[in-house]
């Protein structure tokens, strides 16, 4: 990379690929190992101007984990369709295609967001937030929920189920293949909120 | 609490007498709140002698929360019986409610075992496998539950699922009451461990 390929990006442009270069070593490492020092390297420009265009280390990395929350989001939206369990599946399997393609940096989110950095947890537990108020919005989810405080209540218990077993099967899959493993963390919410009514 | 009172006291039960207080302040604060302080004048010994005992703050603070953990799991032990449901239930209900009881301590023991504290992580992780191995191991569970991958995995998440859903309650019941907690926390294994046959 070169000062002439430096000139051409607007601050948006050099601002969005610092965050995608963030986000690549987010997805194999954890949040406090990414390296200021490689990713100035890698996208040949300086510390100052990565601390001009985040104000700091913990600036920059806050902003990583925005954007990796929002990805989160955005790539597990349930699909158009009638069918809420449907609509559950695909949001699952794209949960847990998530999980697959950023291990290390989503179980840094998740303990992050557990343990004691507070802006990361805040990031995070906006994110859990909407999934779960999405969960409740989707057309159609009535067949499935009724939004009372113990569908409530079971439903976050559920994302921490979701959490957990995805992560636990990273570690160590045993045999059960990703499409069980879709199948059992869907197929998990009707089963706990039938036990919630 | 005067130097003759001291002097009865035996290595070990000034040893026992230590933990008791430091579980009690446990029960209301976190693990990393726990004064040694507060704990020496409380116990009417120096720091030197609390040193003496448990080596450094850490070592004292680990041995507190070791023995949160056996409480935890000798609290929780299923009860003599057949019907493994109710078996279950009399567990969990033992469980929520040493949660009650312990609330902020138990609080900071999850967490931090999610977090970066690795002795505490590795004391509440022997915790949970052994109350984990238990629930397979428990006689007449077989009705209920067959040791596969499948099951072991669904069997763990629920145990987060449990963990996340009697906190956020603690937080804000919103108008579930303790029984009903204490029912959807039981009812959820069977329901879960149903979807992953």
């Amino acid at each position: 990379m070169t000062a002439t390929t430096r000139t051409r990006l607007s601050p948006d442009e050099r601002r969005e690929q610092l965050l995608e270069l963030g986000l690549r070593l987010f997805a194999g490492s954890s949040i406090d190992e990414i390296s200021i020092d490689r990713l100035s390297e890698e996208a040949g420009i300086s510390r100052g101007l990565l601390y001009h265009y985040f104000g700091s280390k913990q600036g920059f990395r806050e902003a990583v984990v925005q954007r990796a929350a929002d990805d989160l989001v955005a790539q597990t939206a349930p699909p158009e369709g009638d069918d809420p369990i449907a609509k559950l599946l695909a949001s699952l399997t794209a949960y847990v295609d998530y999980v697959i393609a950023n291990h290390q940096g989503y179980r840094s989110l998740v303990l992050a967001a557990a343990g004691g950095n507070e802006a990361v947890r805040a990031i995070y537990e906006r994110a859990r937030t909407r999934m779960i108020d999405r969960t409740f919005e989707t057309p159609g989810v009535e067949a499935l929920l009724v939004d009372t405080p113990r569908t409530r209540l079971v439903v976050r218990g559920w994302v921490a189920f979701v959490e957990d077993t995805v992560l636990t099967w990273c570690d160590d899959a045993n045999g059960v293949t990703r499409d069980e493993l879709v199948q059992i963390v869907t197929d998990a919410l009707p089963a706990l909120v039938g036990t919630a009514d």
